[in-house]
């Protein structure tokens, strides 16, 4: 008989650790629930006869939005990725631009600067916030970049390094203070990937109201859901309009004509799914304080187990908590695997973070500094079940 | 005491016979109706917890979609700008390409080849089906163009001419046996914006299913709805399958890492989307059947009216009727802007064809030919209220 080995004794303690908080039923990594007016809505949006992109409950939403997040103005779009490509563009991204973004997050940010025509240079990522690491992002900018009358050029490729985009990890904000420092110093633009975060704040501010724009997400895996959608976000008043105008095919108002004055998008957030997202909304602090629990759950399970950490958040920060986050020890690192495989077998969905998207095919070419953080982290990284509905309510 | 002017009696004329089929009270142009299933699967979508892209709705959405139109494959997206952007690149158009669109279009089939970094060139159309005009097409491509190996090439501008996109006008099928001849002839693709055209046949057989690729939209203004939404339809197995891996992001299956090869879209349809147009498309045939009705009524209560006609399917196609349509003579032309404000401050609302997307600003400098016939009727087209439910159910 083989003897069970050190990975499988660690992957089961862990495994045995979930189940303390979850529990012995399967269960996914993020699931949405609807407790609240969903029914009543969408009852009431069929009704109305009005589903598409006009309707109460767009502009019900975005306001609510709007008030929630301490933004002046939020734009509901069908989705995140769409929301920062026109967040990208309303911040002046343009065409042969290069655009600061974490080798650590979801493709959907790059590929958002790739649909502007601008090219993603990746940066990396410090462990106490997981965002990007705005010390190692000076020095890196001060050996790369030189000053040009208002703005900053990659001397290597002669491309203006017009944008920056912090992405909220898992819901975690980024260290934005010295974040906006790195970006006023350097005279770039900070657009905010707050795809992951609504309800973290930093500082008592909410994340997404720090960049020129930002993104959010309402994707069925999201903290809130709306089916599909998204929304930029701005105080910019000038901005929030354009971003209206640029979401729908940019027509102009009129009594009958078709007037296009730009090229426009298909982006506007249908009624149907803003009424969903408006009942999902409503619900948002008590999922909150459900997550926020389950942390607190997880935490305590965890406590005393040698090799690994549960993620908490940096004081200044309020995390969201969107998906719960173990760290392993970097002598650990080859115990991921094995891990992310026994506990999905035994029915706990868990995940790895994102492989670093500077090592994907379409983006391997891509500018880059030393990734050391991003990819230590990359291997290390583990994301366990996270639905607020896992702890009782209380 | 003035007399009443020439057009205004036209103009009353014409609201006066429109109100004989539709009623006194206030139309609008096109609602949807929502009398089936709608909101038995909304409810079914909600109790299953899957909302977003994953979801039994979004396959029984697509399939049904497949069976009705005879494609052999549909992928369901987010709308139908989306739907043709992914349509235009999976049949090969590439940055610097030209692509043969109408002038008399809705601004989001050249906005599609614009996505795709190609140039949008503009076609005349023809008065018998209100698509491109295939006999001006091939005398045209016969005077600009040059064939160089397999492809044709526009001498002047020196880019390739790789697709052509006939836009089934209102509904109304475009004379596709002419356009398949011509673009077989030149070696160029073509993708079928069919946005308007869902339940319209030409030589039984339905529109989408001609080009490699095509776009069907279900807006809410629609002959269908899905809130937001549109399909891809193909019948090629390979594009199928790379339509759906570049609308999901084009993430490679894998148990839990993420990777993805190449840039994708985050256009696949939401579940809660695809529980909407799956009710709405099992009473496709009953719509169709009444706005049929419309039309005979419409065409019964013009007839002998002089200066205008009623727009009737041309022999070998059978027409949706998505927008009922009007076609004042060209000596008629001047009254259009009499007729839309009278009727519309009668609570009919009426509408204009586009303006010439060639004229708009976004494209004006964009290469075309001689625009006649299309610049004629957009000045002498008006679209009627066109709501299936304005016609009693027989």
């Amino acid at each position: 008989m083989n003897p069970i080995s050190h990975e499988i004794i660690f992957a089961q303690e862990i495994r045995d650790r979930i189940k303390k908080v979850v529990g012995d039923s399967p269960v996914s990594l993020h699931e949405p629930t609807f407790e609240g007016n969903e029914w009543r809505y969408l009852r009431e949006c069929l009704d109305s006869g009005y589903v598409s992109s006009i309707g109460e409950f767009v502009n019900r939403f975005e306001e609510a939005l709007a008030e929630f997040t301490g933004a002046k103005y939020a734009v509901a779009v069908v989705n995140g990725t769409e929301a920062l490509h026109i967040a990208l563009k309303l911040s002046g991204v343009r065409p042969g631009d290069e655009v600061l973004v974490p080798a650590l997050t979801f493709v959907a940010t790059a590929n958002a600067v790739t649909y502007c025509g601008a090219i993603p240079h990746f940066v990396d990522s410090e462990e106490l916030h997981l965002g990007i690491d705005a010390e190692k992002l000076r020095s890196y900018l001060a050996s790369i970049a030189s000053r040009q009358s208002d703005q900053t050029v990659n001397k290597e490729t002669g491309r203006a390094i017009k944008a920056m985009v912090p992405m909220h990890t898992f819901g975690h904000p980024s260290n934005m203070d010295a974040l906006l420092e790195v970006a006023e110093e350097f005279s770039i633009t900070l657009v905010e990937d707050a795809a992951e975060s609504i309800g973290s704040i930093y500082k008592s501010r909410h994340t997404g109201t720090f960049g020129l724009t930002a993104a959010l997400s309402f994707n069925g895996n999201k903290t809130i859901t709306s089916g599909g959608g998204g929304a930029i976000l701005t105080s910019d008043e000038t901005l929030a309009q354009r971003a209206r105008h640029l979401t729908q095919t940019a027509r102009l108002k009129h009594s009958w004509e078709f007037i296009h004055d730009d090229i426009g998008y298909n982006y506007r957030m249908p009624n149907l799914n803003a009424a969903l997202g408006l009942a999902q909304l409503e619900q948002l602090p008590g999922k909150l304080k459900m997550k926020r629990k389950l942390f607190l759950a997880y935490k305590e399970v965890f406590a005393g187990m040698r090799g690994l950490k549960v993620f908490e958040e940096p004081e200044d920060t309020v995390s969201n908590y969107w998906l719960q986050t173990i760290i392993l020890e970097e002598e650990n690192e080859d115990l991921k695997n094995d891990v992310l495989k026994l506990t999905n077998e035994s029915g706990i969905t868990t995940r790895p973070a994102w492989m670093l998207i500077s090592n994907l095919s379409p983006y391997e070419r891509n500018p880059r500094m030393k990734l050391a953080c991003s990819s230590s982290l990359s291997k290390r990284i583990i994301n366990i079940p996270s639905s607020p509905n896992l702890v009782e309510k209380k």
